[in-house]
């Protein structure tokens, strides 16, 4: 099943022998041919120390720029490995929304010593973008885009366009801003706008003034609701003195939404405090699965606990012992889809967290038929293998009440963390499977208990 | 907990009054005013009949742009309950990606019932945009876009543009596209280009030739890499006979990468077989929860019949029953978080369905340092429990071992599930479960039975 990758012949190999090298043009033509998930994949197969070197040799901008297309746990990794001057002249290359994600993620020492290596200007203006809730409008927004003054004319801003071709390369340039002197925002132009327009005319003319904007403290939700009401390829941020503080992309929203997602997702598996990437420090990795294992194992000795109670009903009926662990695994499994489903449909908007008698009602019907479905099978593979029908009713009838249980409880969990400003992909499950495997447990030995004549 | 929401207040509850009226403008203006989170809430919570209402009040237009923002799920349940031919009349007005992938989700019966409606013309091309691979270029790809031939002069296209201006509004105008005779792709012309360059000046002149396109044929993975190697904000697609086909856009990547995204949550969830919201039938909620549960019982089984060889170890040492469903339960956990990591890996790219070597080692290192850390708490409670150290140690001892085979095993299924064509986000979790619900049960039950003496 395993076939080792010819280690000489992997990009990460040549990468490395590049780097010991130490021909920076060579490195640079060697990564301008990769792919860009050839290049994220051979840097993080790279060690620790050509890492180091691989950063050092390249320009500050550079540099940046590969970090860029990493994922954000190893970029941060990566920073963390440098020396706070060498990590501040990199940091100092990024566009601010990307600086401020990164050192978010780099946390608050490193961050600290790395702002204290540049200018106070640069600096004060980083820490301002970090202070912005994540995911807000402010923390989303880009900083390059082009301002024009409203009395100036079509001519004066074309002539401007031109001269700055080579450095507006890089901006959004889907719309032009419209300032008054206190660079307070009056209107957007679109390029195309000002195509046909004659060269004498007033910005202030062409404009659409009072255009939508959003406040640095929006939220990811408010933000994306306006980029669907409207069909804007980014939209201006203002902040609290009603200047222009920067332009959100729906790009950014989309990727900010599909962040959110992976981290939902990583969370519903268990791994907290982060994202996990096998190149990071094995250290770090084990302690955020320990992070989530730890208090389960608490949660699952609560559970268990339940079966202790009834050791001398399993004593006389020591087939329940084989029955057990499915009607935990089960139950928590049929939780778990209505948890999906609630999840998604928060996400959606399609439900709102007060909502819980829709979902009690929406969720108790499948319970109802889906525990009747499930205990039927379970219960007639109990009858058919202990040729007892007793034993089958009590599997059976356990497991379908707890499937009922577990469905709505399942689809309620979800709305009532959110409600509490708790976060559902995160607590739901462990919640979850803790309370139904402590009622299936019970609903099994208990029934087996009052029966216990009939299954001996 | 529960806090019935005010019908009366409901905008769904409003919007069932108007229709019932049969008032198409207060419904038109009702719509205009609620967010489109808002107007997916309130139509998934309208009856059927209602539902139906809608979309035969508003025009075919208005319903096509209706349904585009609800879940496709949802739209393709609604298109399924009206007639064929309202339903073609609607789905006429959709955009061609739209339209295929909402009948896509129709599924073939309805599909041909709702084409036969449609002028041949017209039905041949939705069926040729069904056929291509879904997520391919061809699937994504928009066919708004214009073009102009490459002898036209630039103040040719200017006055279209400008005679045009209502018509092309809806187009993805970023771009303009020069072909030759046969609809051949020659070049790229931004907008911007245009703006300054002399008017008598030909668009070949002027245009970026050979542009970087993609295949119809071109699969997510390569048309989001493009997309990474590109800045650009469309990428025009050519079919096999070099013709220019469509405009795949960015955004239609990054919401395809999204919509795959939420199929592995959905998946690893146990909801297979497409997207559940509750607002659709409860039958085929119920069916594909159940199309999930159903294999897993007989996987349960498998898993359990280890156990009932032991029953006599159960028997002679019955706190053992507690610890089976735990140790079920926390290799479970570990697995998984394997798991969720090569997924997260497999995705970005950051790793090949082939590198078993890579995994087995990064996961061993982890499995080895968990497993140690969670036998030595489990086996800690079960010393101090039953104040036995042979107890404490086959629990812990069990629990360790199949953690380490838990990691690993997590950590290479998703891997071997990819390079068999298999959807590691379907069958990695039940594939770990069965297997290491098996392993720890025999290791613990084994355990025992050799050192039965020192037990009890």
């Amino acid at each position: 099943m395993t076939e080792p990758i010819r280690e000489e012949d992997a990009p990460w190999a040549r990468l490395a022998s590049l780097l010991a090298i130490g021909e920076v043009t060579a490195v640079r033509d060697f990564l301008e041919r990769l792919a860009p998930d050839e290049i994220a994949r051979a840097i993080t197969r790279l060690s620790g120390e050509h890492q180091q070197a691989l950063m050092q040799l390249l320009q500050n901008a550079e540099a940046a720029e590969l970090l860029e297309e990493l994922p954000e746990a190893q970029a941060a990794t990566m920073i963390e490995d440098l020396s706070a001057e060498d990590a501040a002249g990199i940091v100092g290359e990024m566009p601010g929304e990307s600086q401020a994600e990164l050192l978010r993620e780099v946390g608050q020492e490193g961050t600290k010593a790395i702002l204290q290596e540049m200018d106070a200007a640069v600096s004060d203006h980083i820490r301002e973008r970090i202070e912005y809730e994540p995911e807000s409008a402010g923390a989303l927004m880009s900083e390059r885009f082009l301002t024009f003054l409203e009395d100036e004319s079509v001519g004066a801003a074309l002539r401007d366009l031109e001269a700055h071709k080579e450095r507006y390369a890089d901006f959004h340039v889907q719309y032009l801003y419209v300032v008054g002197n206190r660079d307070d925002l009056r209107g957007v132009l679109r390029i195309r706008d000002l195509l046909l327009a004659p060269r004498e005319q007033k910005l202030a003319d062409l404009m659409i003034p009072d255009p939508v904007a959003l406040s640095t403290g929006d939220g990811l939700e408010v933000v994306a609701t306006m980029f669907e009401r409207h069909p804007f390829l980014g939209l201006p941020v203002i902040d609290d003195d009603a200047r222009l503080a920067g332009v959100v992309l729906r790009s950014a929203v989309q990727e900010a939404r599909a962040r959110r997602a992976r981290k939902t997702f990583l969370k519903l598996s268990g791994i907290i405090g982060g994202d996990e990437l096998r190149s990071l420090p094995l250290r770090s990795r084990s302690l955020r699965r320990l992070a989530f294992l730890c208090p389960n194992i608490a949660l699952n000795l609560i559970a268990a606990s339940v079966i202790a109670l009834y050791q001398d009903t399993i004593q006389a009926v020591i087939a329940l012992a084989v029955f057990l662990p499915i009607i935990s695994d089960m139950s928590g499994c049929s939780g778990n889809q209505a948890v999906a489903v609630s999840i998604r449909e928060l996400s959606l908007g399609l439900i709102q967290p007060r909502e819980f008698w829709r979902v009690f009602v929406k969720e108790g019907a499948i319970g109802l038929i889906n525990g009747t479905v499930v205990g039927l099978l379970l219960g007639l593979v109990a009858f058919l293998w202990q040729d007892n029908i007793v034993l089958g009713a009590v599997v059976g009838g356990a497991l379908a009440l707890n499937t009922l249980l577990s469905v709505v409880l399942g689809g309620l969990v979800p709305l009532f963390l959110k409600r509490c400003g708790a976060d559902p992909a995160l607590a739901s499950a462990p919640i979850l499977t803790t309370v139904t495997d402590m009622c299936g447990f019970f609903l099994v030995l208990n029934f087996a208990s009052i029966l216990l004549s009939r299954l001996t």
